[in-house]
């Protein structure tokens, strides 16, 4: 029971590959192929210095194809928050997905387990996350019903904790084990580790209290774990970890997996964190190709408002490129942006223009497009190479 | 040239019609097909009584089914801001369509000249708004290109003037008379008249600043206008308004048409304006359907974030229904609400509970989904009566 449905490429998009940047009709939202190579090397060389696995997050791509081309690069699969995404990555050929998120809704669960089963058939694994002992029970429940004479899957199940986040997850402690004990009770369940990521520490600003953040988070982790063991419960697995924080998690001889996305990307957001030495240098990649449609004398107007990028930490930056020199952009609501000169520059932007624009988000941006429009070559002077369709975007349930 | 692909239902949206409100899978974005009946009668009457057109805008619901409903109501037509809006409501059998926007490159002014043709064969009519010399001239070349021996379809040419939203159009004033002579050189354009839309006035929340904003509003368009009648320019209509203001434009005289596009739908933005005695009694019609997926000893979480719903016009509330009570909706990312109990409720939400979101704001809400799910009967005890395709959703170009 697939819950995606393909749209087929246009025509005009296919007939796009191997024109020049400057054939993209605008608003689009374009990769720098390029650029996104460089952060899947520096990101794949962290990992293997450091010694550590790396499922990066497709919620941020949603795209199958970009999922195998980083498992190309030594990731050993992709997460995943919504069970729609993780059919839409095995529909796409990917087959090591983890629902690093709790599925609650029975309807739901049984998608899971069909899902399980799909994957178990492809040698793959499926892997999900849980927080209390009735998501537990449904679980089991679901996946005995997929199974035949007790044989089938077995899915991977995480406990997720609350390190902070303070969202889904128990709270450190006791508590992992009374949920471990029940995840032991049912051979379709295998007791995988822990699930624990801390959203609100990838953004604090300075590199020092993101360090000091995730040392917090060690000592939550550790202590779970230890009760965990001391019940003979092995916690085979601790993952999180994103874009901000991944060189504290990988240092901390804790975490086993690193579930960073956005660094494939990176947005206005995170490039305004300042970076700890021991971080990679992620570059943008990610851009809202827009067009100078109305200009006046002290403002002009392009044609990408925030149904073209999502807005939700922040609005875009402009690339700075000659003629058009440094901009601040400004809401302009769904449809439009305003550009202003700034940094000194007097020149207001002429009709035509290009403007290159960097989402604060990447996330929520690339789940406004059907598509992605990969250049090589440049923003000014290359020219696309591929078109990447977005499986999963809008895959919501 | 069409630069929308339909994607078709899947089965499972197919075999969703005629059950309960209850199959829904969530997050999912839902229709109250009664409210929404009874938003669009007050509109019809509130029109009528007032003796004006409208013309609803269809960049807030993107469906070319919704657009024929409102024009079976009495709608003129429906206004869009991109091309590819227009192409999706033309290829949806809506032949009345005014882009009340600029469109600049001459690619698209292509798809536009083509657009006007199509809907002349259907005895409709294509408009569209300039706001600069250059613009015009190049509307003009692309109507002529594709006219064959100086016969063919005539676009109805709108100039917009900037009356306090600070983005798109020239100053009200001499300016008008300019453009409109330059529309006046070119068989294929016809000046029909003024745009001019105040965006940000639809959103004070006194009806008193609304009413002084929309009069300052008139003096600028009566203006521009006696300049343009001056000068022999017939100014035939002119267009704007919106869901907060539409009281003042219908009874200011000078209006003739209001492309108020909310009212259907409402939304948490609109509802928070205090409303005008003159102001039709609009309902929210438009929720996202959402299910308790964790649930804590002091919050609650919701598998509904900013992926299923815009958050630029601030957070979705919640419906208050029982055994729910009221509750905060709290920003916990893409793909998860935080729900506290509010206004002396003790009681956080268990594990399966429905939560009802109003959005923040309708418009860029709907482009997130693929298709709306239309209820009849209730939320709590409806029935799925229809699935309504958002066949412009990612219609950005």
């Amino acid at each position: 029971m697939l819950h995606t449905t393909k749209t087929p490429l246009s025509e005009d998009l296919k007939r796009l590959v191997g024109q020049p940047v400057a054939a993209i009709d605008t608003p689009a939202l374009v990769v720098d192929l390029d650029a996104m190579q460089r952060n899947l090397s520096r990101m794949a060389e962290f990992a293997r210095k450091h010694d550590i696995r790396w499922r990066p997050h497709a919620k941020m791509h949603k795209s199958s194809a970009i999922a195998k081309l980083q498992m190309q690069a030594g990731a050993v699969g992709v997460c995943v928050q919504k069970t729609s995404e993780a059919e839409a990555m095995v529909a796409g050929g990917v087959h090591d997905v983890y629902i690093s998120n709790e599925v609650i809704a029975p309807a739901k669960l049984a998608r899971v387990a069909e899902l399980a089963h799909q994957v178990a058939a492809e040698r793959g694994q499926l892997a999900i996350a849980v927080d209390s002992l009735e998501g537990i029970r449904r679980l089991a429940n679901a996946m005995n019903d997929r199974r035949r004479n007790g044989q089938g899957a077995i899915i991977d199940v995480f406990i997720e904790i609350d390190i902070g986040q303070g969202r889904c997850g128990i709270a450190p402690g006791r508590m992992a084990v009374d949920l471990a004990h029940e995840i032991r009770k049912h051979p379709a369940l295998r007791f995988a580790g822990l699930q624990a990521y801390h959203g609100k520490a990838q953004h604090l600003r300075r590199p020092q209290a993101r360090r000091d953040t995730i040392a917090n988070v060690v000592q939550d982790v550790q202590f779970t774990r230890k009760l965990l063991e001391n019940e003979g419960l092995h916690v085979a697995l601790v993952t999180g970890a994103g874009t901000g924080t991944l060189v504290f998690e990988a240092a901390s001889g804790v975490y086993g997996e690193l579930q960073a996305g956005s660094f494939l990307f990176m947005d206005a957001d995170y490039a305004a964190n300042e970076r700890d030495p021991a971080q990679p240098q992620f570059e943008h990649a990610l851009f809202v190709k827009s067009q100078v449609m109305s200009s006046g004398l002290l403002h002009a107007v392009c044609d990408a408002g925030h149904k073209s990028h999502a807005i939700d930490s922040g609005l875009p930056t402009v690339l700075t490129l000659e003629p058009t020199g440094p901009l601040d952009y400004l809401n302009g609501g769904d449809e439009h942006g305003l550009l202003k000169p700034a940094d000194g520059n007097q020149r207001v932007p002429h009709l035509d223009e290009t403007i290159w624009l960097i989402p604060g988000h990447c996330d929520p941006t690339v789940n406004l497009h059907n598509h992605l429009v990969g250049v090589v070559g440049g923003l000014e002077h290359g020219k696309v190479d591929k078109i990447i369709r977005v499986d999963a975007r809008g895959a919501l349930t």
